[in-house]
């Protein structure tokens, strides 16, 4: 293998209604590219960054903070670059900073002849995705590395379960070039919810997991709701009911937040009907004035990978 | 078809720690046994109860109400007699009341020409639920009915999705001779919860159906766990902490109260296991002085059936 890799690492919507904190799904035609180069210099360098305004130091960027903490592991008397090519944005809710980390963990693990399997890569980029978020969670680093639709179990140990994905279903996303806090996003989520809704949602939880497997798309659309966290945060993000009623009635299996917002996402069966949503979704939005992008894509149930 | 039919009902599980209010199992060696006779005169009585103290009265009786509420979809110019003939305990917490309404209305459904689906029928056994639990409820009447284990997604519309059981899951139930009122066990629970125990429930829920449809014995083992309800209602089973660690050391996948108790359930990998696993079960529980019995069963995947 070459010194040098260059790696793609996708987009992915967390949450994905029901599944609040634990589900997420990989994108196919959205993602960054990012350059990893092993070196004879110890450490970790991050060389260049197009497309956004980030750190270059180390300890301050999310890719070389996850960098460091898969390097660390091992007694390696070289280090790496990294050139990091945005293209997904920061703060659009489709896993910008969990792409950074995905791409850094992955294209190391490469060029030291694949230590770690991607499960065990999904550890790592924790680490980095916590210089962005705070905290360490894995709902965009997992689908980012391992691809499909993932289940984050739980966290001690970090379990992550890969879903396949049924090979029809497609995602719109419609990215409004607004900022919504994440701290703003968490504050309007109550510490405590009822029981009965608890319920509700981990009924509907169950749903979507049968569903994802049985390839139900029925009973997917059925399980894609969300009594928790969306009746919170939609106030945040204008237009929401409108864009998401107009995605269902013509014809999504389901719609929702993607990751905290701002972006909204739609699931839908087949490339058609996502297309058809794609453009209720535009027409729904227009009347905010406010500059918005919109991205379909199949569910890449690849991951990130080498290019 | 002759005009009389002789039913086995089993007994099941209910909630199965983090499927609170959701998930079900159905057992194979212990069940009512029932006799729906198609008779000229219309309506439904219940001639025969054997087995335990419960009304007559057909609308005062769980199978009585289940029998009506699917006759009365019919316009039959007959009607049906019910012999009851109880095995399983009445608040053993083993699904009693709901094998006698499932029983009811799969027999009915039989003598009728089987004009309703297993899934349709569950919908009739609820309303006879009722009757015992003041409110209609299916995670004990769909794996009655259903066979295997099962989710309830939702009730508006009633939504239960049966899924297969692995092929080695053994159930142990001890069930203690002791009375558990169910206000009791409601009475305990919060109304409320924190949203970091839901999400904690939610995610071992996915994992447990993910665990199911994969055969990942070890993946349902390790989802579960109830961070919610087993801790506010443990304390009303005398020995519980220690009948369920008993199990868990010796080889369980998981251990839990058995719908709203008294009864503590395991499931376990293999008849061998179980069969250890119900003897450090009864070893726990025989200095409490409280008499119990114990029932070690495959997963029934057929469900309420003629014999």
């Amino acid at each position: 293998m070459s010194n040098e890799i260059k790696i793609f690492c996708p987009a992915t919507i967390a949450n994905l209604n029901c599944g609040f904190d634990v589900m997420g799904l990989c994108l196919e035609g959205i993602g960054d590219e990012m350059i990893i180069r092993k070196v004879a210099e110890k450490g970790i360098r991050i060389t260049k960054i197009t497309g956004a305004d980030l750190p270059l130091e180390t300890e301050k960027n999310v890719a070389g903070v996850a960098a460091l903490a898969i390097l660390n592991t091992t007694q390696s008397d070289f280090g790496f670059e990294i050139e990091i090519h945005k293209k997904i944005k920061a703060g659009s809710g489709i896993g910008s900073s969990s792409a950074s980390a995905a791409g850094a963990v992955f294209g190391i693990n490469e060029l030291l002849g694949k230590p770690f399997t991607k499960h065990e890569l999904v550890d790592f980029a924790m680490k980095g995705e916590a210089v962005a978020s705070g905290s360490e969670h894995a709902d965009n680093v997992a689908p980012c590395i391992l691809g499909g639709f993932t289940l984050v179990r739980g966290y001690n140990p970090l379990d992550v379960i890969k879903i396949e994905s049924p090979s029809e279903i497609y995602a719109v996303v419609l990215h409004p070039h607004i900022e919504v806090k994440t701290s703003d996003s968490r504050a309007v989520l109550s510490p405590t919810v009822s029981l009965k809704s608890a319920i509700t949602q981990w009924g509907n939880l169950g749903g979507l997991i049968a569903g994802l497997y049985t390839k139900d798309y029925e009973l997917i659309g059925r399980s894609l709701n969300d009594v928790i966290v969306e009746p919170a945060r939609k106030h945040l993000i204008p237009n929401f009911d409108k864009v998401k009623n107009a995605a269902l009635q013509n014809g999504a299996l389901g719609s929702g937040i993607s990751g905290a917002g701002p972006s909204i996402f739609a699931l839908c069966k087949g490339e058609t009907i996502a297309n058809t949503v794609a453009k209720s979704m535009r027409n729904a939005y227009t009347d905010t004035g406010i500059a918005f992008d919109i991205h379909i894509s199949k569910v890449n149930d690849e991951g990130t990978k080498i290019i």
